[in-house]
């Protein structure tokens, strides 16, 4: 095994044909490319409710989420929600429309959330969950949500309720 | 300098608490995830003509485009399709509202594209473009658009041109 303790020898530049700084390998002359990440979710319904889970993982523990994650290479944005209601809630769901598309720009983070719907009332807490719940808009714990863009996509998903056609939300102005 | 002419010993492994093999390197444990890249675009609107930009860069040299390209960190996604409109054509535009999110699952790639609006008619080709056309529908060159998602973009817009609510676009089904 090679031992290597030492990093690469990064240097701030703009690459030829590019207009950003980047980190550049002084070495090998290797362009360190950092990309947004896209975290892709959903609203979970069944008659009326909503599907809300508690997080058995860092970051905060203990308050409540939606079904949402991390998008891998090789899927949609569609099939990421739908894997991410199946690994938290062991829910299989249906995915309807568009909701909503956040960006968080402090954590280089854009938020890709959907409308969806239970193919079966059927669902219990994945390994990243405490419980996992269907809660009516007087039952949801404002004060216990885990992260201010699950606030946004229930406020916004209730007042577009029973609407069609919308045009999808974006962060909310301040 | 440093001259290292090996690279990082990586194996594929399920890191602990992951559910997805990923390249870990063997002496130092990084894991070294690899995720979808977005793309931000828009379809520039002005007077019932729609912008095109015509590629000077590699891929589909010469054939005919949106306004897009890779999204930054810091960014949000509206930020980032208006600063290519800026660095493609020289042209401040308008974000209206979200057209459509593709995802390209061969090159990782989700791409989010917006209606705007010129905020003035002043554009003129930027580095990335030999040239830059405002187009009615019966003049756009279909046989020589670089890439099929402008293609879906241009005729998933028209089929909804002058509807004001209506759900955003996915992929085409075939």
């Amino acid at each position: 095994m090679t031992v290597k303790t030492q990093s690469p020898d990064f240097r701030r530049e703009i690459p030829d044909g590019d207009s950003h700084e980047r980190d550049v390998c002084s070495t090998c002359g290797f362009v360190h490319y950092v990309n947004p990440k896209i975290v892709t979710g959903s609203i979970v319904r069944h008659d009326g409710r909503i599907m809300l889970c508690r997080r058995a993982i860092e970051p905060r523990v203990g308050f409540w989420t939606l079904p949402a994650g991390f998008m891998e290479v090789g899927e949609t944005t569609e099939q990421a929600a739908m894997r991410e209601a199946q690994e938290e809630a062991n829910a299989a769901i249906v995915i309807d429309r568009l909701l909503a598309v956040y960006t968080i720009p402090r954590i280089a983070q854009v938020q890709i959330m959907y409308l969806a719907h239970l193919r079966e009332p059927v669902f219990s807490p994945g390994p990243e969950s405490l419980e996992v719940m269907m809660v009516g808009w007087d039952e949801i714990p404002w004060d216990d949500i885990a992260f201010p863009s699950v606030t946004w996509a229930l406020e916004q998903y209730r007042s577009v309720e029973g609407v069609e056609d919308f045009a999808p939300f974006s962060n909310p102005v301040p």
